[in-house]
């Protein structure tokens, strides 16, 4: 592995957020990543990559309070942990106690996530009645979005090390497809989960997503896969993502397996056309909304209509901020260090679906694409 | 498949819940499974299996928002279905649309899910300022919770169903780890995800943990699984799950290989002796906390000390309400139709961790033991 300090990578997060703490005023904030509130906020700012609550103070102090104290002393980078069962395992006690442990002042403005569920925010204002609650939507979690977004020279490198890893993978589905060793849903996601493994990540980045000629319509087709054909004539989905140190690729190949009908050809061309097309405006300086208006064009020219957004973000989560879209917010503008999916698809219950994603990285001059998926061909 | 009406389950149980919004004067509630607030109350009132949001009216009537329409023509079971699109893919606006095809009155109190982030309980009240919004941490949430702590014949059925697959899975791997051709995590991972499909089980009921000798110490390992060896000397675990039409199964069992420190084999003993004893206790009538508090003494009883609790419920979710343990709420009792793991374990980074986890059906007169884990002992 390059060498990278993480000690002072982590370091470097949690003091940029103690500075933005000290215009707005707050004392002290908690991140909670646990069953129903999950975040990798935690993560991020410590490289713990399971439950546990994470405060920091203003003067740049930080607690993580892990579930699991043997694995947060393997992972964690942060000044001090404390094990959640010191406070009888309920968060409300453990914000209690780490702001005491931090020496927190009296009165300081606390702020908690904007996704911690209304009675709860009761209680927290109640048990902590010597401090000031806040809990707000665009706050610390909108802040953390935010800083997220322009991925840092290691977030970077896992992100390419996912994106290689995922790549060979394709490579290896492509020749197994094509000398007929995998025949269904399940041979193929097998081997993703077998081969990503052997590779040293961790995991799936989500549920990988393989779909045969008969149900690849869906967007999302559930189950994720089953043991039915998949390669078999037609078209089929494989939409999957590898997680090195908790950073996702997220790619998507179609198979299109002839003989082929005139429709089918026509909305694969018109896929490829899209995404050729929309990746003229991965670059910095353009609206996310531009890339996703041309793909509609490029659609709309054949009175198709893609059901989706053409990309979204990701790094610690599969789905991130911002996504490229034609409708909502379109002012966001793409910098060097974003990474976004582009991943046009069309769907149809009678002549199956079709989606080419892959991974591009926003560079000083234009981007990189990251990742190797296509629509394979067979005859 | 045994015959069920559908239509009639689903039908009844949202009588059920209405009954319980007339008693309460609640208008219409509001379910929604979508990223980041999942729950499965939209499957349990409707049987749809994705993102939707669910809104039921006092008067019993129904309407299913789905993401994804097709899927919903074929999976759910309600008065009447409305895509997500229609409301501009927000929940606000698709909550008062709903609410207007419904015909609720100006004023009635419309009750919203207990996770309701508090930022976003501002947006409701403010935008549906001609309505009443509920969101409390006792209110519609808790009432389901509760009724879906007690199976219906349909769920015994399903839940039976993945018992009964993930039985012959676990007769499998012992085979395979008798006869040698399991070595790694990795390959008891992929035979638990390939024989689930090949039986028609939509997936596992949570990420699959296998940890061989030198990473059994943790309780929930992390990653779940690698390619590092499994079922060789030592003690390695398995923790999986397989779900039968969205019920889950959860099994843990140990491979105990030899030869054998004495102080491994004492730990097996007592976890064996601690899931025997406190089985007693799984009956109508007793306590949650009763089984928990044998557990415990018999682990003290060798100065040990169990690190998470005895056992939950399951079923849609692979942790359920109520959960066994000997601290916290103590007061509920057993009733028949209720399903509750009972895996009492042991961890030391020295000699590793052991674990037992079979599911345990309350009936009338005692309980059922659902699944057949066990510790695999081999010279």
């Amino acid at each position: 592995m390059k060498k990278f300090d993480l000690n002072a990578i982590y370091a470097l997060r949690r003091a940029s957020l103690a500075t933005w703490m000290a215009q707005e005023g707050i004392g002290a904030l908690m991140f909670q990543d646990t069953e129903g509130m999950r975040t990798p906020n935690v993560r991020y700012f410590t490289g713990h990559p399971m439950d546990a609550m994470f405060v920091l103070t203003v003067n740049g102090s930080s607690i993580l309070c892990p579930w699991d104290i043997n694995l947060a002393n393997i992972k964690a980078h942060v000044d001090k942990i404390i094990p959640y069962t010191d406070f009888g395992r309920t968060p409300i006690q453990a914000l209690k106690g780490l702001l005491k442990i931090l020496k927190v002042p009296q009165n300081s403005k606390i702020e908690i996530p904007s996704n911690t569920p209304y009675p709860q925010f009761l209680h927290y204002v109640d048990e902590l009645a010597d401090m000031q609650i806040i809990c707000r939507e665009k706050g610390s979690m909108t802040v953390v979005d935010s800083m997220r977004t322009v991925k840092d020279d290691y977030e970077i490198y896992c992100i390419k090390k996912a994106a290689a890893i995922g790549d060979k993978i394709i490579d290896i589905i492509e020749k197994d497809i094509r000398n007929g060793s995998i025949k269904t849903e399940t041979d193929v996601a097998l081997l993703i989960e077998k081969e990503l493994r052997k590779a040293g990540c961790e995991r799936t980045g989500f549920d990988t997503l393989a779909a045969g000629p008969s149900r690849s319509w869906g967007i999302h087709c559930f189950p994720g896969y089953t043991d039915g054909p998949w390669g078999t004539q037609g078209l089929s989905i494989l939409d999957f993502g590898v997680v090195w140190e908790g950073y996702t690729s997220d790619t998507t190949l179609t198979v299109a397996k002839g003989p082929l009908t005139q429709e089918q050809k026509e909305q694969l061309e018109l896929v490829e056309k899209a995404y050729k097309e929309s990746l003229k405006f991965y670059k910095p300086g353009c609206k996310v909304s531009e890339a996703a208006i041309k793909a509609d064009e490029v659609f709309a020219s054949k009175k198709r209509i893609m059901p989706h957004s053409l990309g979204h973000s990701y790094g610690l989560e599969c789905h991130e901020f911002p996504v490229m879209r034609s409708i909502g917010d379109n002012t966001t503008i793409l910098l060097p260090g974003v990474v976004e999916t582009c991943e046009p698809g069309l769907y149809d219950p009678k002549i199956g679906g079709c989606r080419l994603e892959n991974d591009v990285l926003i560079t000083d001059d234009g981007h990189e694409i990251l990742t190797h998926s296509r629509i394979i061909k067979i005859d």
